[in-house]
């Protein structure tokens, strides 16, 4: 019998990558996602869906009773980092609640790895190149609750025996995102703005750089991890090396775009000026090779945005500190 | 017209003294109290008892709506540190979400200073003396809970402009404290065994100290921080220097108690061994004078406690983790 795993946010952007590699491995895959930020149809044939939020400890019990998941890959999260701020709540509830009802589940019914995606957002504005060795200092609520979930595995582990890997990608772009999320994601803002003729926004002078990840530089490896016994209970960094301006970006979407780029420059927001991560860890236990170039990365996305269309961008309804809300997000939401 | 403050958990222990001293100090007073661990003859006369919890938002919003609150200071915690690995969730959610709750509405009502009561859980067991710009590394879910609520007022600071005062005060006793409770408070469950005819029981060899701080060496330093212009977003150990074993401890409770020491030891837990704050920076900010001496504030203590006598001992229903259980708590719920 096919060993079962669950994939939280497997109709989702990463997970749902996650989810297609899991079944070439041969296990059995249960997806469970509310749909909020993902689509049946990024679901690949094969897996299971099984449609709920990580925040009904219930379901995730019976879940667990029922598969015996032999892994849990923890993808779920409403990552929209600049919006963390005004729904701290939301934030907290769905990415920090979420992750324990999966954890207490894992304990409870011995989960022999639990596969985490946190983020770069923990490292906030400290030093570069952000080095795993490196003790957190987030400064937005979603990188704090990635961060509570990131030391309540270690807590887990030493208390329980839970094993874990954490994995900290860096802006992952591809196939497969939510281009109509107005809060992040800004290569698919950009892609989903061009195809309905509006000018690509960006905040501030758009000097601010990102090392832009590829997809398949990430999704493979977080599937494979559960079997790489070198990275049991380890914290990866896992992404791009090169760091790009937003700016810079722009043209390379618009060229992928076969459009001229329209950039218009909206009021700075509060973010981190420079990110880039330190990968040599990852590369050594995993042994990878060179990863996608921005323009190789971009240009495949913007064949398949091309293909599947626009997106109507949604909008965030339940807003709960109006205050220093970015203009362009307050209009979106008619106030 | 008097200004208003807000002291949640102020039918509880630190809390009720907070709001006896804000109502010297000519405030008028809102207690916002569950009663899961506080009584309503804690509340001191001439305070507003409003009965509900931290994780009621819409409630928080009317009342910070209602009461334009000049202050806030935010003591409502389950602070059971050592039962926390097996209440997670409901860790999260009380002391967590409600605290954002209330973050939220501080923001929104604008709020002059917001005073929050963390631990010194968030320090786990790293370099001692525990000095407040080390960057915390907490090692329990109680611990990992404060320490997110203090990233998250320095981030809405940031931010919103919000400003806070954190006390991490240090293992406090006295008047008012829950002696039924079964999973925290070590001197007040000796106090209520004594009174019961039971042996005290310590986990383990009864050789980890902890700096015992009476409760007359906390309560005011919180209640008039907001009008000392230099705590402004600022963090502070609060509470005794000098540490003691908890076997000298049981031996100055039975003391106190006039009965002869009956130790009873159990299989150890996974706590920290030694812990002891630096309080050079709370001293020189609040200006203060020697703290009390153990034997004194546990005489006190006792004669309150043998005058309202034995508590019924409390469990706690809704254990969410069984694995490691110490048995004296397992036994407890009846497993």
């Amino acid at each position: 019998m096919r060993e079962s795993v669950l994939v939280t946010g497997g109709a989702g952007f990463i997970g749902s990558h996650v989810s297609r590699h899991l079944l070439e491995m041969g296990y059995h895959v249960v997806v469970l996602d509310d749909l909020s930020g993902g689509f049946t149809e990024n679901v690949p044939p094969g897996a299971e869906l099984v449609v709920d939020s990580v925040m009904n400890a219930e379901r995730i019990d019976a879940l667990f009773a029922q598969h015996r998941f032999s892994y849990v890959f923890h993808l779920a999260a409403y990552a929209a980092e600049g919006l963390s701020h005004f729904i701290k709540r939301f934030n907290y509830n769905n990415n920090l609640i979420g992750s324990v009802n999966l954890i207490n589940a894992a304990v409870n019914y011995q989960v022999k790895c639990f596969v985490f995606t946190s983020s770069i957002a923990v490292y906030g504005k400290g030093q570069l190149p952000m080095t795993e060795d490196l003790v957190p200092e987030p400064e937005d609520s979603y990188g704090i609750a990635k961060y509570a979930v990131e030391m309540e595995l270690r807590v887990s582990h030493e208390m329980f025996g839970l094993n874990y890997i954490i994995f900290r990608p860096h802006n992952v772009y591809g196939e497969n995102q939510n281009i109509g999320d107005t809060y992040r994601n800004v290569i698919g803002i950009f892609m989903n703005r061009i195809m309905q003729g509006q000018p690509m926004t960006v905040f501030g002078d758009g000097e601010q750089t990102r090392a832009f990840t590829y997809i398949a530089d990430v999704a493979p490896i977080i599937a494979r991890s559960v079997i790489v016994p070198e990275a049991y209970n380890q914290v990866f960094n896992v992404g791009a090396d090169q760091a790009h301006s937003v700016n810079h970006l722009a043209e390379v979407v618009a060229g992928c775009m076969g459009v001229e780029a329209n950039i218009q420059h909206l009021d700075p927001r509060n973010e981190v000026q420079h990110a880039f991560s330190d990968h040599e860890k990852v590369r050594r236990i995993f042994q990878l090779g060179e990863s996608v170039p921005l323009e190789q990365g971009v240009a495949r996305m913007a064949e398949w945005a091309r293909r599947v269309g626009a997106r109507e961008s949604s909008i965030f309804g339940e807003i709960e500190i109006e205050k220093n809300l970015p203009a362009s997000w307050r209009l979106k939401m008619g106030k």
